[in-house]
């Protein structure tokens, strides 16, 4: 991405001045303050809506009759962001079915903890409203903008998958596809990659993605697949043609740019707009900054540290929130806001009244860094320990049952369309035709994919 | 395409004047000349080389030791540039395989005798040569090109398929695909694609097809699809997994920026380029300035005509090389070079003896238009009908044989490749990873994809 794009995706609307915004798309996240992203203010530009206190409670009175509580992230702020997400509340109470989708880029073998976060809220989704998954490995992306081959990426793509499955899916409601195996064996996902891809001019994606003229073509166009998913006709094994369920998309906030385009473009393919759950990023252990790195192993607990070094790493590079000095500690306190190991224990200590005492007690004083760290290790070392357990139970013949393109149990949920319907639809669709992007004032991905209005 | 894009694909290399330049590109064919396109000049600026009469002399040494003599499409000149034909011949010599492949955008149902030309060869390539044929129906790219549904396009690649079987290629060594059907059904295929999508910029697509900003960003990535089917790993199923057999392309010249840039990027994946072999455009009923249009009926004969529309329409609409009056014509004679008619006998009457003998009539003013045009009628009228009924047998049983993915009989000709061979070529392979495509001095499709110089 040239400079000139960066500053071209930075300001878009209101004028600001671009070196005190935050830079946040899918390939960089960068904030100058130490407490990372101002996601107020990103909320503002992306034009998505606050998970406020009304949404929270929403969620808690529907979750609650099935005896589950709102989920801790999301009570936490740390999915902070959401689109339409009371269209998605709505159909639920309707009995009306939804899915939910989320993905992951696999660049590398190896996964962090940030890395989980969407898949721990995705799983607690499905749970809670009984509704089937799709998961996205964007194995011909990371080929596209890495050093990598087809064959290396696809390969990672299936040990990420592992992964993904050990936090948790059920088996029998969860499709997880790599797009080098799945593109090329469904031809209603590649239709629908074509359906976009004649929506959005090269300026549009440029406009959203801050694409340069000196990127490879599918660079250009890998948008279109990172939004077939979304498009519940993408599934026929599971939605039998059916184009009239939407899906829910958790995931962190720098992917929304896609669904930004995704949303603007449904209305004229005659699909439902997808509906999304924002995440804040997972910091690094060096500060909220910047996002984490797989390439450097400092930066961040990966799935595969051993205990000991799940405790050094947090000891040496957690940042810390505390006073230079013992005394200065006791006397000011630590501020929990920079606070590495304070903000890894808002993502997994689900012990709100601890959390709390936690809080309060580095706040004031009382509680030192070395014991705050202690307090994070005592949580991750069995949390990565487990997850590595869970990761072993995964063989080849589970990975084999989850990533298999199959009718799922759930399947029967969704009745194919009525033939009889469509036929008599038939007529009027010729009008309906998907139109070439144009750059004109009709601008098929308009404006507002750069920002879009609130919708809820 | 922008003006702005036309002038930059009509001067590229040697600065002349554009206006002074035929456009040709898959989009466009325009040429100021009433004798049309200046193919001489076509084969300098795009590098290729001239069909001469040492490979007319080669081709003709080659085929008549199976009986053949060399088709009149190629001894006409019809068929007048190259790029490594000499290389194709010499595998040929040493018994080993290469592959024919061709294709056609399914815009329209109404086929008309142009399309037929690049068919006719490769039917008899097929035959004189004993070889594979791909059939790539681009109905992907006239969704992203035209306003029409892909439910369209894939119906009328159908049709226009059972035009192509009309041809006489021979099942056993033909497969002809949708690529709304392929794309979706053949991992390797996609795979292709993005290995070739990596290696071209957005720039260097702009320079080669100009696309422009407005285009969608379906289009920009396009011609990686249309490079795909170049490489012999597309069709695991005809040729088992191997990378080493080369192709031959019949086309129009127009579709040779395609190609060129397929050829550029093919050493860059171990890939074998592509030989292509380049026809003329056949002219308009109107004249050689363009190319026809399916969508003006009175600019072509359509392989839906009935023998009156043939006669009618070559009576009325056929441009005559002819005198303004009898006596003029008698005197004077007629330009064959002009004539419509007399450049459609070029391609269609087989006889050589009896096409010398109406050109140096005609030429002298021994013979009139409305003879010479008599004499056309007689030749089209029959082939046209004779094209029809063949086109009726082509049941949709045929139809299914000719486009399922199965396995060819000659494919037993191509053995895997030696698994043992391939992993222990497996560690030097790291080095050869495809790079993303960068602007920079190392550019990936160099300048020569716009002109390449001649190799043979």
């Amino acid at each position: 991405m040239t400079e000139q794009n960066k500053l071209e995706n930075g300001i878009k609307e209101n004028g600001e001045s671009v070196v005190e915004e935050d830079i946040v798309n899918p390939w960089e996240v960068q904030s100058s303050s130490s407490k990372g992203v101002d996601y107020d203010k990103l909320i503002k530009r992306f034009g998505s809506s606050k998970v406020d206190q009304t949404l929270i409670d929403r969620i808690e009175q529907i979750t609650s009759k099935s005896g589950r509580k709102v989920h801790h992230f999301i009570k936490r702020g740390l999915f902070f962001s959401h689109r339409e997400m009371h269209r998605i509340l709505d159909l639920y109470e309707q009995g009306k079915p939804f899915y939910l989708y989320t993905g992951r880029g696999p660049s590398s073998q190896a996964m962090h903890l940030g890395h989980l976060i969407p898949f721990i809220m995705t799983r607690y989704l499905q749970e809670a409203f009984d509704v089937p998954v799709v998961v996205q490995l964007t194995d011909d992306e990371k080929f596209l903008w890495k050093d990598l081959t087809l064959e290396e990426c696809y390969e990672l793509s299936k040990e990420n998958a592992k992964d993904i499955i050990a936090c948790g899916f059920d088996p029998d409601k969860t499709f997880i596809f790599s797009d080098l195996d799945y593109i090329g064996s469904c031809k209603d996902f590649y239709w629908n990659m074509k359906r976009v891809e004649k929506c959005v001019t090269f300026n549009q994606a440029r406009g959203i993605f801050g694409f340069g003229d000196s990127d490879c073509i599918g660079k250009i166009s890998f948008p279109a697949i990172q939004a077939a998913p979304s498009f519940s006709t993408s599934f026929p094994h599971i939605f039998n043609g059916r184009k009239d369920i939407p899906c829910l998309i958790p995931c962190a906030i720098d992917q929304d740019p896609y669904f930004r385009m995704t949303r603007d473009v449904a209305p004229r393919l005659k699909f439902q707009k997808p509906a999304l759950l924002h995440s804040v990023f997972f910091p690094a252990l060096q500060g909220a900054q910047t996002k984490m790195s797989s390439s450097d192993p400092t930066s961040s607990i990966f799935l595969t540290d051993t205990p000991n070094q799940v405790k050094n790493k947090i000891n040496r590079y957690a940042f810390s929130g505390g006073r230079d000095t013992i005394e200065e500690h006791r006397q000011h306190g630590g501020d929990c806001e920079v606070d590495v190991s304070y903000q890894y224990l808002k993502f997994f200590l689900e012990d709100n009244e601890r959390l709390e005492q936690i809080r309060e007690d580095y706040s004031s004083g009382k509680m030192l860094t070395g014991e705050l760290k202690k307090e994070l290790i005592s949580i991750l070392q069995p949390l990565v320990a487990t997850h590595q357990e869970e990761r072993k139970k995964v063989t080849p013949e589970i990975l084999q049952q989850f990533m298999s393109i199959r009718k799922l149990p759930c399947s029967d949920k969704y009745p194919p369309p009525d033939p009889t319907a469509s036929s008599g639809k038939k007529k009027k669709k010729k009008k309906n035709k998907v139109e070439c992007a144009k750059d004109n004032g009709d601008a098929v991905v308009s404006k507002t994919a750069a920002a879009e209005a609130p919708t809820t």
